[in-house]
């Protein structure tokens, strides 16, 4: 018996293309090949309201509809397809009452089986599924070449003590219940990257495969939607070892014969108990073996891993929305040198980047050398759109018309504004795709201009500190021979919006700043505890205050890459009005 | 026995105040009184990922001992207190595990008492609460002045076939097996604003109150938190009857004797079972007499309703924000006409409303004109801001720096962004807040400029139709005489961004447009099912690809006050990247 992992990289609700690729893995498979494909394959994932729109329902049954005649209309060819979709159930006046998340049985020559629901549908953070989602009650063993396979969807391996059902202690019930022993189990996912997450899995399949004696086959889809990777990495774990092993961030498949040998049905020695809910992300990410603590440096590993995170979630949000040109900002500053940086290692011959430097009053001479040597370095055209002129014609009208001079905060944010309108000017004007240069620590204490820098369809680095910008500006530098002029990566950041600013005049510096950002974001942490870990009152305080008052920034903010399992977006949900104290 | 229903109006995480408020209310009181306070008043709602935050739990915590101080050390006076708030429960590293939304019973000289959690945790819509919840499983009756008192928490009171548990039920079985009846039951709520709920409340009220032959007393808040309202509207039904009705939007105390008379145990004519879920919103709101299908006209007393509903809104978001200016940018179009016709009504004295006129060489002589006589009706200031000179300075600059011309949708957009960025710079000359002036239909197709005419911290008309915009400026011309410029509103609508531009040559009618949008937005038809009632395809479909593919430019919106059960917002969740066939 041979399995075959369709490590699959689709587009939500492409219906013409999935049954395509249907009929083509139907027509080339064989005797004894069990298909396998990730979870909600039909539909893609997540749906979120799609799930519950008529046009979408009507489409995908449609597509079902054609699935189900394929199989039933074809000569058993004695191979055996399991796929993750949709089941709707509608009330009288055909609106969906019940909708289940659910592994299809496809076989040659019948109906289309509907043969597991997925029974933990996890509402935490990022995910909503309670809301959408009926969870299935009972276990299922399915058989195929006279083997017994044991179903799980996604969460379903992830049983923790906050789940009052577990899925895991009911697939044992059910084999007790049966006299019967597993020789595989199957686990179709559509699980979210985070930096780190990789391990974890393989460390609970493993867990999971000696507790039944049996291999586990962990199938993960491969997609960047809107903020979430899905990143592949499919594999196959027999005990302690990893039989098989797909590519992370690409679509990959993996042909792997069920093994002769199955592990003791004992306690892997690694295995712990790794929650995967709210609690689990209550841990903020710090060196704690440092007073004050600060940021732990980000691997090699880690800083190649993000940017091959990145290169995914770029080159799908482009594939799905058409673009071919991208247009980036560049001021002279470390962030928006980064975007361009890894903008250019990770484009196709076919997609053009270009750079717009647009010196204000207060942008230094070295500004546009900086950015001029790093187009140079990186091989494409900066084009300087100067907004001095602009920005004293503004300035001149608002004293003639209003009879006030912008001076202070307006008069550097115009600056901003302008940049930014610059810059979507030049997008249209060339169908060009704007990306965000924003990082993590500028979003959360709101030191950006809304409508100005903070504008972009997608942010790259939206979710590392500013720490974490130069540690992968460094590893970039290490590793492509310094593509980015190091004068970049040394000189003290700074908006140039006024004279001699500098951003440690408004901030503290950003290690410190980075350190209670975390302590605050990953939630674990209150004022008060950061304190006694050696962290200054002072800043804590201030930087506490800025977090608080800048949600309605954050609110209008572009989605944003999620490479951490902690990130702004769409699992961070918190009012913008509320006591500000 | 008096029952005191305090309809509170307050902010989130504004301990001090409300511990002061607690203060006086228990020293005030007296032998007797049954004092009510609505759901999560100690706190304020909804509260998000503040509740897992451990500097507000600490915040929490310390405010809470505080209380429970107050009324363990006060002499008992014979007053019971109700009051919503949090209950949580800590893990060995002090992290919260189980977080629970439930009444704490207060009587002086005792520890306040936990007596009853909410058990239905509203998961659709906007609503989230499984995320942050641990639902109660049980009814309880406490007594006061020798009668039972029957416990509800906001949802419990909205049983559904969907839910699987039913409070009422429970509260039905718990006594029957005490063998006991209730005097009355108290519901506490936090309950949103839409269009029309009001009668749905009272109606369930009176069924529930007949069931358990007793006066129902409903307390709702006051308040608009980021984009939801809260508009009080508590009441006490006994049987088919209204004994007791709070203001509507406004903070309110009622004092009601507990009646007498008690409604017989039957079940009201008037009863019928109104779900309250996803299911309840799959219900466009069309006037399906009428073939094609219209938006249903909205009465002069929903007009009045939403005048209120955004006075509400607009004050209390300012009240929190502290602005006491507002800078509105006028076109000459009827939306932004509309909203400094609303803000002129609904300001203080003390609150500043100024208007911008940004022409460009595409605006013509009878905008100016329009809005210099609207200013002039409402009685605020004009200022007419050129924006020509800048726009065909940047057309130069783009001819000269890339050596091509801004042409198109690149020229409309400039224009557009260009006010924004002016407007902006205006509102951080003078701290004024500026609002945003998108109609629901502009927004659901996209017929806005990203950072252009979609900029603002908080949506005044977005969840409103451009059809019912037309409505609510007739309402206002009619109750306030005619200060909306007639033409105003009889004029085509254009952007003003080309050579003789109107909305229709892009659009579809804006009539048979919102009859469309509302049929998809609402879930509830399909393309299908739209031209079945008569709507013509070509308009159904590019409608929908309209709306498909603007995903991007709602995701970075503004917040929108909700006025319909069905909104964009924290409610609306689709993906951006998906297959836009």
């Amino acid at each position: 018996m041979q399995i075959v992992m369709h490590q699959t990289h689709q587009i939500i609700g492409d219906f013409d293309k999935i049954y395509t690729e249907i009929e083509t893995h139907l027509r080339d498979s064989k005797k004894g090949e069990l298909h396998l494909y990730p979870e909600l394959y039909f539909t893609g994932y997540p749906l979120q309201d799609l799930v519950l729109q008529r046009t979408f329902i009507e489409r995908y049954l449609a597509f079902f509809d054609k699935v189900n005649e394929l199989f039933e209309s074809s000569k058993d060819n004695g191979a055996m397809f399991l796929f993750g979709g949709l089941h709707y159930q509608f009330d009288d006046s055909n609106l969906p009452i019940k909708i289940r998340n659910v592994i299809w049985k496809g076989i040659s020559g019948q109906k289309l089986e509907d043969v597991y629901t997925k029974q933990l549908l996890p509402n935490y953070d990022i995910f909503d599924e309670e809301k959408y989602y009926e969870p299935g009650k009972e276990a299922n063993v399915i058989t195929f070449e006279s083997k017994n396979i044991g179903l799980l969807i996604c969460e379903d391996m992830w049983f923790s003590s906050s789940h009052d059902e577990d899925p895991i202690t009911r697939l044992q019930d059910y084999i007790s219940e049966k006299s019967i022993e597993l020789d595989l189990i199957v686990n179709l996912s559509a699980s979210p990257f985070f930096l780190g997450k990789e391990a974890k899995r393989i460390q609970r399949a493993s867990l999971i495969g000696h507790k039944f004696g049996c291999p586990f086959f962990y199938l993960n889809m491969v997609a960047f939607e809107d903020e979430i990777i899905f990143d592949g990495g499919s594999f196959v774990t027999n005990g302690d070892e990893v039989i098989a092993q797909g590519n992370l961030f690409r679509a990959d498949l993996l042909k792997v014969e069920l093994p002769e040998s199955k592990p003791a049905k004992t306690i892997s020695e690694k295995a712990e108990i790794v929650e995967n809910t709210w609690e689990s992300l209550f841990k903020p990410s710090l060196d704690l073996t440092q007073r004050p603590p600060v940021l732990p440096q980000l691997s090699d590993e880690d800083c190649q891993t993000i940017l091959e995170a990145i290169q995914l979630s770029v080159q799908d949000y482009i594939r799905k929305t058409g673009f071919k040109k991208f247009t980036i900002a560049l001021s002279g500053g470390i962030d928006s040198a980064l975007v361009v940086a890894i903008l250019s290692l990770i484009k196709t011959q076919e997609q053009e980047l270009e750079a717009i430097y647009m010196p204000g009053f207060y942008s230094r001479g070295i500004s546009y050398d900086l950015s001029a040597q790093l187009c140079q370095n990186v091989g494409i055209k900066l084009t300087t759109l100067p907004i001095k002129f602009f920005h004293s014609s503004i300035k001149n009208s608002f004293k003639d018309n209003f009879g006030e001079d912008l001076e202070g905060l307006s008069d550097e944010n115009i600056q901003s504004r302008l940049r930014g309108a610059l810059l979507f000017a030049r997008s249209n004007q060339t169908n060009s795709i704007v990306f965000n240069t924003s990082n993590k620590s500028e979003i959360a204490v709101g030191y950006s201009t809304m409508y100005g820098d903070s504008v972009g369809a997608l942010s790259i680095l939206g979710d590392l500190y500013k720490s974490e910008v130069f540690q992968l500006a460094n590893y970039i530098n290490k590793k492509w021979k310094g593509i980015i002029p190091e004068e970049i990566i040394t000189r003290p950041p700074s908006a140039e919006l006024r004279e001699d600013q500098e951003d440690q005049q408004s901030l503290p510096p950003y290690e410190r700043l980075d350190a209670i950002l975390e302590g605050l974001l990953s939630y674990r942490l209150s004022l008060k505890e950061l304190h006694d870990l050696g962290l200054d009152q002072n800043e804590i305080e201030k930087t506490y205050d800025l977090y608080n008052k800048s949600e309605y920034k954050r609110r209008q903010f572009c989605p944003i890459i999620k490479l951490k399992a902690k990130s702004f977006g769409f699992g961070y949900r918190v009012p913008i009005t509320k006591s500000f104290k």
